[in-house]
């Protein structure tokens, strides 16, 4: 029977799973754990100009999801994020929506429609004098805050510098009316990646931050560890790395990780190897850190960035460029949590790819370092990125279910810069309850639906409040 | 249900799927951009002397799909590539046949019997006679063009040797009566492959082909060029590369290359590292080559040739000794990719694996070279040779759809060696169609069934004939 | 229509799965040809003392992918391998049980219930005391020989080191009333693991057992080959090799081997390319072996093991702290397999990978070798170890059916340390039964029953039983 286009019974396909997500994870706040929201926007209760400004965003910073889509269209760039007027962009953007088909941003864009606008017609050009016309009306009261409230967001985290003040989160701390708690996570990119040309202008803004000078690892180390005390002190409990490729060396010493990091502050060269030994050895440092303050620590491996140098000379980072890697990585992956292991200084750590053929090797290790006490103290991210749609999370949950437990899952995030980004923890809800509902559509798990009801309920919020609150 | 087996509705599960591939995609010509099939034998009107001929083939040239799993079976070679008389070998055939359930083969040679012959019976013991004398009867009519003309094929390329002469090519050209367009392909394997028997041979055959003494490597690309140039002037839009594995390191001198020619030429060995310098070379050149000619690049990466000593030395190459290599590939690709972008001189390009798990990385990739002006300018291949079925076919259309658009893709071609393959081309719109139909049946897309008929006549004719048509 | 949790119709679909299974399936006997069930268990007709001895085992040794399980949702080890009672581990897995929804894990446990003990209640705290009394009752009775009969198993190899003296199979031989034939298979993974603790203390257990001084390649090999033989005069028709990573070097002479050898002995480091070396020498060497004995060798191929080095130097190995590798290996493994085919010197060889994205290499590789004579001479071994549950056995089924041939297949093995496993090839047989049952549910094969009945026989039981009989 053909369902609904977005109807209410949207992926779910039996008696069960609409019961688990109607009475259940519909009813659960929303637990962001990680994003990239810009703090200020929360704070200052930004207000946003025109629908095309939170789609496609400006000034090079918007939805590379939506831009690769244009780009292979063959839409010109200026549509893109060049001069052409918002209206210019919405239209070309509404042209080639129809095409989008099977693509989840087709489904997430009128999912944004139907939730945040109660709009119900299809994004096209026969509807986009309306859908222009209603949503920039509707935007006009539509304020971060509203949306936050209105999604029930409970918790939310951003992602910042070591270097980052916080000083728009400690005004956000002291805001009564701010409903929603927001907290800072730490993401240290820039001490690890020595071989770029951001650590030199990095380790001289990590000096002013935490007033002291830096000539040698050691003393970044423990720069970065005030850093972090500080943020542990503005209420962090998460960390974030983007590893790209994993970098390990077992039996790095701190002399030859301090002469590569003499070398990289001298703008010197940094080989393949001696990244190997030098990101090792502050990642096992940080490990250790996070371990001591309780905060989870979260892997992002597998991006292979800034593929088009023509256009990263134009529209630099972060503007549609990057694809999945494809290099093993098991081997020093596991070298790096069994050195944080072996003292028992691992932290909670949550382990994603960007490629899904690395799922078999990420869920299996992950059982490798499990700890009494700690319910799901390792995690297998959620599908990420280039995984974030339907059958990126159906691999993910086979994945995790075949080889671990789905009733430890911490769940969904947005990752995201938009706002309007809170129905994937709906589409993902969707295609969770479905899965647990097809279980036992199929006589895999008999019909408990109380247990069922607790794991969806676990899995759509109190896994994550659980595993980042400090103890 | 049950469903006929290969019935009228196979495949399709919806009325929406139904709708789309009998009004619209099976009413669609097809453009079979990439095949082996020999010009001589399309110029010649070929007429096959018996069934076993056209599905096993003769002489060490044939179908390696159905030898592969006769093999598998325990058939002795005298039945495969031997001696046995064609009645023997054919018999062979339809006693394995009836075990060769699940396995594509098994469906395609019952498509090729009810759409060729109009024959409804299985292949198998008790029905050999028949289809034997009714296949090899009708065979007597069913001569190449006519096959040609029967299946509505509008436009095929072949895959030729640069030093080909393109005489028949130019023959099929003059002659008004072949409605099917027939252009070459050109596929210069030999001269990239430096380090390997082949070599020498061919740059002796290219002096004589473009008339010109190689003694550098400079010389070699200006008589390739020449070559490429011919090509064009006979209708050439379209290039092939088997690249098994990628070979590129960045910033490869002339000189350094031409070094490494000048060792090929010497017939010494040349190492891997040196196959990354002189190929990534080579493919750059030819690269910007193509641009300039608008000529459409194919890279089929991933295969790993010959893995049987014994039977290379006994049959050659392409007789069913293949398999998936299993190299990460990504960095050197987006090298190779990034380079010709740079200067805005990336040719159209095609990128196949033959290893599907490398389909993450590939559409990826793609998605960070589109250009506005030219829609899918790159392309995720469509299931390549062991990936050539329906659940390879599922998933190049779930990564393509999960992180591109379905709505740009240039479709399905034959690859194949045998004027029987056209039903594949059925077989992939029917699960395209069903591929859509099942987005409408989910709730995932409205039922536009209007862009859908769009999406369908496009990706079925429309777009691999804009893509392969020069401007 | 939702089904019974686990009822008759478990995994069966249409109307062909349940005529298939049931009607022939569920009637052939068990061919077991690779398992880690303890020779003497079966020999003195073992009693178990508790249902938590043959679910969570003792003393270090039992099922590690409960114990994983455990761990991950936080239990203390004192409840897995630790001290607690009987009683109290049962009570804490009764207790996590209903939390492992979607594991296969799950489904297997109750499995379990309903076909070794007739219970079909669900282990939950609530149920806890009933299903402890009552499986504890019945174990009174139901000794590992009664387990055998139960499941009409044909026959089992165990997994045995060269250097064991097979008495207790020799005991079985000869025992009339034992109903199952218990073979030995030969695995020899501590010659070939040069670089670890376990070589030197092995080739001196290798010199007691052949009764020679062992001070070079050439003596070790021939000790290997006289235990082989050994093992041959006892019933052994299969090999097993844990490769993990796959060695091989072309063209290595005896010399060079012998060199690494004679590190080995002295326990000096052994280099990654010194093992490709060693190594592939040892299994060319041992191939021939086999190969001349009519023997099936398996290669189990990416485990990363013992990735906890706090838990080994608690527990030791095989304790569940490995993961699935993602290294490349088909060159290497087509070299090896190439250098055994040269001159037909290649056994039947079993392929199995612990990660699933090796399936299109193996599957692809495996049919580069086969060989007129022998059906289905090489095998793309069953769904293994973190593959062994509904997801992975589909994916070996897919990539199998593809690219190979279903029929030849040997199917289903326990690959278990516990009696209570033999449920497993229930699960196979009943998917395996619905996967053929779909092909003729969807059309893409007639509803040829005599065929299909005959495939789920041969692969239920048959081929197995040919392909591990010596001619």
């Amino acid at each position: 029977m053909k369902k609904e286009f977005l109807g209410d019974d949207f992926l779910l396909t039996n008696e069960v799973s609409k019961d688990l997500y109607f009475n259940h994870a519909a009813k659960m706040p929303i637990f962001d754990y990680h994003c990239h929201l810009v703090p200020s926007e929360i704070y200052e209760d930004r207000q946003f100009p025109s629908i095309t400004e939170i789609w496609l965003g400006s000034n090079h910073y918007g939805d590379h999801y939506k831009w690769r889509l244009l780009r292979e269209f063959g839409v010109e760039e200026e549509y893109i994020t060049g001069n052409k007027s918002d209206r210019e962009r919405f239209d070309k953007f509404a042209e080639v929506m129809p095409y989008m088909a099977g693509n989840p941003v087709y489904q997430w864009t009128h999912l944004e429609l139907k939730r945040y606008f109660n709009i119900d017609k299809t994004l096209c050009p026969k509807n986009a004098d309306y859908i222009w016309n209603e949503t920039n009306k509707q935007l006009k009261d539509l304020t971060t805050r509203k949306i936050l409230e209105k999604f029930n967001v409970d918790t939310l985290f951003t992602t910042d510098d070591p270097v980052d003040d916080l000083h728009i989160h400690e005004l956000m701390a002291k805001d009564k009316s701010l409903k929603t708690h927001v907290a800072p996570a730490f993401r240290p990119d820039k001490a690890i990646n020595v071989e770029r040309d951001t650590f030199i202008p990095w380790v001289k803004a990590l000096e002013k931050a935490s007033g002291r000078g830096i000539s040698s690892l050691n003393e970044m180390l423990e720069a970065l560890d005030s850093r972090l005390k500080f943020f542990v002190d503005h209420g962090c409990t998460a960390s974030d790395h983007a590893l790209d490729v994993v970098h390990y060396k077992k039996g790095t010493t701190y002399e030859e990780a301090n002469n590569i990091f003499l070398k990289g502050l001298k703008g010197e060269e940094i080989s393949f190897e001696e990244q190997d030994a030098y990101k090792g050895f502050v990642m096992v440092h940080l490990g250790k850190q996070y371990h001591k303050y309780g905060i989870s620590q979260q892997y992002h491996i597998g991006a292979l960035r800034n593929n088009s140098s023509r256009m990263y000379s134009i529209l630099g980072a972060d503007t549609g460029y990057d694809a999945c890697e494809d290099q093993p990585f098991a081997e020093k992956l596991a070298g790096l949590l069994d050195e944080l292991d072996y003292n028992d200084e691992l932290p909670k750590t949550i382990l994603y790819s960007l490629n899904d053929r690395d799922y078999p090797s990420l869920v299996t290790l992950m059982n490798c370092y499990q700890k009494g006490g700690v319910r799901g103290k390792l995690q297998l991210g959620t599908a990420w990125w280039f995984q974030d749609h339907f059958q990126g999370m159906q691999k993910q949950l086979d994945y995790l279910s075949c080889n671990g437990l789905l009733s430890c899952f911490v769940g969904m995030l947005t990752d995201s810069r938009s706002f309007l980004s809170y129905p994937r923890h709906e589409y993902f809800r969707r295609e969770f309850c479905d899965y647990l509902g097809k279980l036992v559509e199929e006589g895999k798990y008999p019909d408990d639906r109380e247990t069922l009801a607790k794991i969806v309920e676990d899995v759509s919020f109190n896994n994550a409040k659980r595993y980042f609150t400090r103890p």
